[in-house]
């Protein structure tokens, strides 16, 4: 068995594990930083495991694409070419080519579109998303899905989750014979009856974890959080559960509490390079607060010309490398001039806020608080 | 004293000596990377420590504009609002509001430019220079000077000349009061006579150091190597002499040999951004070599097709973290990619290559070879 349960919260649908994959064990639920087309954005891999990551994402799509997969295959696979030694998890190119592609086909036998670079036509099918990965190398692959965007019609939804499943029917017969552990993925939007209807076809097929997909997609909160709160406790007790593309903090909080195990998001990232940095507040007198495992925590705008003369670390309770050497009013400067440095300092912080609140959780739900 | 020779070539004009500043001793001949608005571009403090860097140089002119000098002097000084505990030289902002500002206007009191972004008028004088430089703290500051490009006119380069003494000789009383070292400029463009004239009137002023201006801003090397060959060693012997904006590895190397103590140049880290390389060579057959040193050297351009494939380490005679940790391959990746590692990676490589060029230079002097 790959994953194992070590407690279960009695206040909620929370679980501590362990995962076991081919580049190591990984404590559950964790976090995993986007590392798109071989490299989070602005900081090296030594960086990366010293904050505390244990696993990154990687997306097939942008890789496939650029450098090639022939350039990663002499590499051996990514965790060379990119030289990081832990584990990977690796969409299936699926949701990129729904979100980015240009002159998009979809068939029952996959998905075909148009490089927009090279002008060249490519084909994805369960089959060769499978290959792909394999070439990759990932330690976790995900089934080829079809993920609906929002609003969507429950027509549109439904054959989406009919398709989904006949992928996955299609690739049951890889699953057994790999090392890779291999995810299936539950669609239906944010219909009830889809979602179920999913979820009863996905999880009959031997995959080795399961994910909730075509969330965080555009649709409200109100309507997001039913189906995650039905459908995560829904998924097989013992297997890994992966909520993809979510969240903020208090939302990953929220979503462990549901009995989801896993995240990947480009909020710490993305948010990082664009100067919105989170931190944490013991006094819950301040404005905009938020509360996220055992603290608060809020946004900071650091471009903001409040930060010119603020001397003070960015966030006096993180001992990121950030915060232990730089002034708020020095990372403004460096954002304001556009200073390269700006992003790598941005991200150190973001990412050890994200991976030191999952370590919090870990701790919570150990401790039984959660 | 604080400059002490402890070596002379008897085979080149060659010296090995001792910088002593407020923020440490350094070795020379040293190399300043540049850290133009208080950060060296993609990298940290931390960083250059470990590459061996003893001494940065920042602009005076982009620090004074963004993020101006009240920041700056409420953070203490620069040293501490960039976290830079070592030695700092600081330009006067001269040359880059020569070559940068807008409605530029020099008069014998100083020179009048427009802030582009703020349309707001500012006034550099020779006082103010120096006055501006000791708010930034800087360990090393330089005279106000006018410096000319090229080509220019005898008579605007006499002009220039003139006006680059009589703003030494006005700041001449401060230089004795501060803990700042202070340098002059020799100017005089490509004319021998005009370059021995500005040398006799600078250095006649008690300035703790001088330097060779206007050298490196567009005249070809068969112009430029006369006046470094004649007037490097022309520059008083018991003080460091510093050729400002030089240059490239083997050019660095000619310069020593010349007499010359100190350089900066924006090539290793610009170049780097842009890809291009500097890497050792073993094999003297290799094309298009440069001698530099002990050793052949030559460019790298990145980006070319020929390193898609390529798993070899960037330079395998170096030690940095990138050479010992990512290929070509995945180098050549990333910059195609836009990612900002590229530029951090490429940054720390370069600089690596030219703090170990000046570590070599300094070897050989100190065994007589150079």
């Amino acid at each position: 068995m790959s994953f194992k349960i070590l407690k279960k919260s009695t206040k909620s649908q929370a679980r501590l594990g362990l995962l076991k994959t081919t580049h190591g064990v990984i404590e559950t639920p964790f976090f995993m930083p986007i590392a798109t087309r071989g490299s989070v954005k602005a900081v090296t891999p030594e960086e990366l495991k010293a904050l505390g990551a244990r696993i990154v994402l990687a997306n097939t799509y942008h890789l496939y694409l650029r450098p090639g997969l022939e350039i990663i295959k002499r590499a051996g696979d990514l965790h060379r070419f990119m030289n990081w030694p832990g584990p990977i998890l690796t969409d299936s190119g699926g949701y990129q080519v729904f979100s980015l592609a240009h002159a998009r086909k979809i068939t029952d036998s996959g998905v075909e579109f148009t490089d927009e670079n090279s002008g060249q036509r490519h084909k994805l099918t369960p089959a060769r998303a499978m290959e792909i990965q394999k070439i990759l190398g990932s330690d976790i692959r995900m089934a080829l899905d079809e993920c609906c965007g929002y609003p969507v019609t429950k027509a549109i939804a439904e054959k989406a989750v009919n398709r989904t499943t006949l992928w996955a029917k299609g690739i049951s017969k890889f699953l057994k014979i790999s090392k890779q552990l291999t995810f299936g993925i539950i669609q239906g939007s944010t219909f009830r009856d889809l979602r179920q209807k999913s979820l009863d076809e996905i999880t009959a097929l031997p995959f080795d974890g399961f994910a909730l997909g075509g969330l965080a997609v555009g649709e409200p909160e109100s309507k997001m959080w039913p189906i995650v709160k039905e459908f995560g406790p829904k998924l097989p007790d013992n297997k890994p559960r992966y909520l993809m593309g979510l969240g903020k903090p208090h939302q990953l909080v929220q979503a462990v509490k549901y009995g989801l195990d896993m995240f990947d998001c480009v909020i710490p990232t993305r948010n990082a390079r664009h100067g919105l940095l989170y931190v944490w507040r013991k006094n819950p007198k301040s404005k905009n607060l938020r509360f996220a495992g055992n603290s608060f925590y809020s946004e900071v705008r650091i471009k903001q010309a409040k930060y010119k003369n603020d001397f003070k670390p960015l966030d006096k309770y993180c001992q990121c490398s950030t915060c232990q050497n730089y002034s708020r009013a020095y990372l403004r400067h460096l954002f304001m001039a556009n200073e390269p440095l700006a992003l790598r300092l941005a991200t150190i912080h973001n990412l050890t806020f994200y991976l030191y609140l999952m370590k919090t959780i870990r701790c919570q739900v150990k401790l039984g608080r959660l």
